[in-house]
């Protein structure tokens, strides 16, 4: 059983979690309760000491000879990831891709609760998008003083993002889903980033069709 | 000036592309003309070895204590990336992501030309997105076989992924940009695949919450 992390655990090791995440209740839906590295790997198509290493820099979970105990091994990841915990969160940016992600996005799933959205256009402040009415830029202050939201999610245009991010982290936001074109962790410094570059991925796409 | 491509390029270098496209593009908005690697990675935050290593895999732009001309540099790197296509496009599953994709994204932008969406929910027929009827699956064959599309998007459920992936390769799709959180590479080889796992990026993002 994990205990309090190592530190310096690599972002590649980390960014590998979540499909550890996914897989495991995958096989945990088809009624396997335990599995060996082994044939997790052939699953996975990893290596067997990849899958080793990687949850090695957690403390480990495996047992010689018996392999993995899914349904522990899927929990204490769950645990390392954070679903198990109830992040506020605010988004920003009530447009098509906004307004899909509030409303479309199982948050609790991933250990988030939406707690408000926003939106600069005063044409949409009052509509309601996943059940919450859209509230205006000018009450963003006094709601995260009230509310003190973990984490933001940016669904607005690359123009909006940075001053976006500069008032948040004044209002004490610290961590930020970033779905604008704009790379955050280059301007702000201590803040947590998770982008989600829509345009990088499909050019990633059509430069392998090109190539191939 | 980068002619046919170096094989083997590997995937982190192609992941970077999309980034110098970007960058390259705001540079030319704030009217620089030209720049060295020195202080292109000062912008970017990687090191000017990296930059110069990256694109030395497509053949070198540079000019010796000159730099980077850079709307010639963008240029070739969008050459490469593909934005001067026209991939005909499908969207399969116009529920809240897709559609918001559908309407939202900007396809030529990227080399693309979005023709056609399709979704299996028959109430959702005829209704328009992004300027397009949506049509039933049972017409998913037709279509493919008359436009012969060289991707698809895929914005519908884990479940329909593996069957609807069948079906789009046996219509001679080869190319997937993939939403629904099934590993798409792992059953169907051949083929070419980009995944948008929002459920694993949101977990990198709660577990750096968790242990910051």
């Amino acid at each position: 059983m994990p205990g309090k992390l190592k530190k310096s655990v690599s972002m590649s090791v980390i960014r590998r979690l979540p499909r550890y995440y996914r897989f495991t209740g995958e096989l945990i839906e088809q009624g396997i309760v335990r599995i060996s590295s082994g044939e997790l790997a052939k699953r996975m198509a990893v290596t067997a000491s990849q899958i080793r290493q990687d949850l090695n820099c957690f403390g480990g979970f495996g047992q010689q000879g018996y392999g993995y105990n899914l349904v522990e091994l899927r929990e204490e990841i769950g645990k390392i990831l954070g679903v198990d915990q109830s992040y506020k969160t605010v988004l920003i940016g009530a447009g098509n891709l906004g307004a899909a992600i509030a409303a479309g996005m199982n948050f609790k799933k991933y250990g988030c609760e939406l707690i408000g959205v926003f939106d600069s256009d005063p044409n949409k402040h009052g509509k309601k998008v996943a059940g919450f009415k859209i509230q205006g830029l000018e009450a963003l202050g006094e709601f995260c003083k009230r509310e003190a939201p973990d984490m933001a999610v940016l669904c607005t245009p690359k123009s909006a993002v940075h001053e976006l991010a500069d008032a948040l982290i004044s209002y004490g936001v610290k961590a930020f889903w970033n779905f604008g074109h704009y790379d955050l962790s280059l301007t702000h410094k201590d803040i947590l980033v998770e982008n989600v570059h829509l345009g990088d991925s499909i050019m990633t796409l059509t430069y392998e069709i090109r190539n191939n």
